[in-house]
């Protein structure tokens, strides 16, 4: 398949800051990425202004007008029922009708998931989809999943969640067998809870696109012991939340020690660009993206609140995947799993 | 009951530095509360020594000689079962025996869980123990349990749980009626595990030393939302090690920019106070603890790798249980607690 040319289907109107984040976002990525195409899909007057603030973005866009569009607070299920003809699930549309590669949203994450499941549908053999991010880690990046599109599921799951998982990280980290672990609470075999042992046993037995390296724990997350982390949507959303409530509790207490006196806020200053650097390297709008995976197509979640640049990486982080061919390599290797007489036989759906 | 002359047991051989962090530490701990007694247990050749450089605590303290010692490696049922004479077991029984207040050890955790409640013996009315620690968070502390003694529990013990993180908080933060959060994936009722959602039921309706806020998730660890977080020991241990993780990625990240160019080592330095408090702040050394709730006396599990300040830690938060009358109070709310209606009326056991 070719790697130029991917198409970006944008809801340009989802998420806190609307337009302002989503088209000077996909500017932002065009630039990194100069052969993107674009089709916004939202209210056309006020895409349109800021499209034309960006020229080579729109020259590389089209705009598909909808005045509908789903509210952040809005419930899932009643948005999914009122879904038809809004900016996002005209996007999502795209991508079914083959106009896009990928999807990027920054709206209400449980309507996304529930209009993608309908509109993309499952992967055949796939019975839960993952969320799945970039966690920075010491000196590479590590795939984490599930986020939280489920909370405690079965063994069988965690299982596929590798599979999903390990191709994620041979788009993005470019490694041929990425390492896998299971998140615990310890290493030893004999620690945790049975859907996480038997996820264990399992991954032990089968073939499939990563190497599977045995338990891991929190701290794994961001030492970059492993490519990828397994765990079930539980677990996974509360370690996501507490690394994030940790970062910002940090960033506080450094804030007020720093600038707490005149040699402080000096040194401070002199120590500015270094400090930037830092920033940068931990800055969450960098890692910004949650990948809906096990479904037809692709389709990422962007943070609510984000800004143009975190935007931006959301839409990186879909184009990458549409350039690796995601969707068809991880059909492929479900398949395969699934043809496995040690999956099989545990299988219990 | 008397605030003074609490005597603490100390297991003087547990640890990856032994003596060398047991003996200064308790000398530290002595310093910060002078009314503190102590008895050793382990080798009096190694202890006797270090006690002569501290000559104020070794007024304050006795030694017991043994010269058996459970190892770091050991499993645990194989060290429960050669426990006998051992530093460990001797300092556990003083507590058994009511010659000291509380025990602190640094050795082997799942070897002390296992002799402690063996010794010491459950509260009546609960099955499960838990491990509590304190989290240094944006203005305050908050109490996290549990941390891994368990992984998958039923509401009720996340109901129990809620009570011994309750008194907890009122003896380390005097607050009358601690606010207590659920550990979840998000803040509506409708979200999360059944064991979650079912102990969020039941802490709305029963009367225990805390006030019930609701589900919290993983940020509200660290923002001082909540004076207590309760979790089954599954996610609460991930997310004690992810946060760990975090905060070593950070520290990992800031040295290597602040140090990359000589203005910034400059700044560094005129900023050397201030990132020394911060350092302090965010020291894990300081929260060093991991108390065992739900048995018949206070044990408090050091860090293995302690130093004398961590170690000190531990100690310090075992002379604040110990001089609020921890077990005598939490005994009797757990009573209260079994005597309730709505709680019976879901009580499987």
């Amino acid at each position: 398949m070719s790697a130029a040319n991917k198409t970006i289907a944008i809801d340009a109107m989802g998420g806190d800051h609307g337009v302002n984040s989503t088209v000077p976002g996909a500017a932002l990525a065009l630039k990194k990425s100069p052969d993107l195409k674009f089709i916004f899909f939202g209210d056309e007057t006020a895409v349109t202004p800021l499209l034309t603030q960006h020229p080579e973005l729109k020259a590389a866009s089209t705009v598909h007008h909808t005045d509908k569009f789903i509210k952040s607070g809005e419930k899932p299920s009643s948005a999914l029922r009122a879904s038809k003809g809004s900016s996002m699930r005209l996007a999502i549309e795209a991508v079914q009708e083959g106009r896009a590669d990928a999807v990027v949203s920054a709206g209400n994450t449980g309507a996304l998931m529930a209009v993608a499941k309908i509109v993309l549908k499952m992967l055949p053999g796939i019975h839960r989809p993952a969320i799945a991010s970039v966690f920075p880690t010491m000196d590479t990046d590590t795939i984490i999943l599930d986020l939280g599109a489920n909370v405690l599921v079965e063994a069988e799951n965690l299982v596929q969640f590798a599979v999903l998982g390990s191709v994620f990280a041979k788009a993005h980290k470019g490694v041929d067998k990425p390492s896998v672990g299971l998140l615990n609470v310890g290493t030893e075999e004999t620690k945790g809870p049975e859907h996480v042992k038997k996820a264990g046993a399992i991954l032990s037995k089968i073939e499939f696109p990563g190497r599977y390296k045995g338990f891991v724990e929190g701290t794994d997350l961001t030492n970059g012991s492993v490519d990828v982390v397994v765990s079930d949507g539980y677990a996974g959303n509360i370690a996501l939340k507490t690394a994030e409530g940790v970062g910002k509790v940090t960033g506080h207490y450094f804030k007020k020690f720093i600038t707490g006196d005149p040699l402080s806020i000096l040194g401070g200053i002199l120590a500015f660009v270094a400090l930037k650097r830092f920033k940068h390297k931990v800055d969450p709008r960098i890692y910004n993206g949650g990948v809906f995976l096990g479904l037809g197509g692709l389709c990422v979640k962007s943070h609510g609140g984000c800004d143009a640049l975190a935007f931006s990486s959301a839409v990186n982080l879909a184009a990458e995947l549409a350039n690796h061919g995601y969707i068809e390599r991880v059909a492929r290797d479900i398949n395969h799993l699934m043809e496995q007489e040690s999956f099989l036989s545990i299988e219990s759906y």
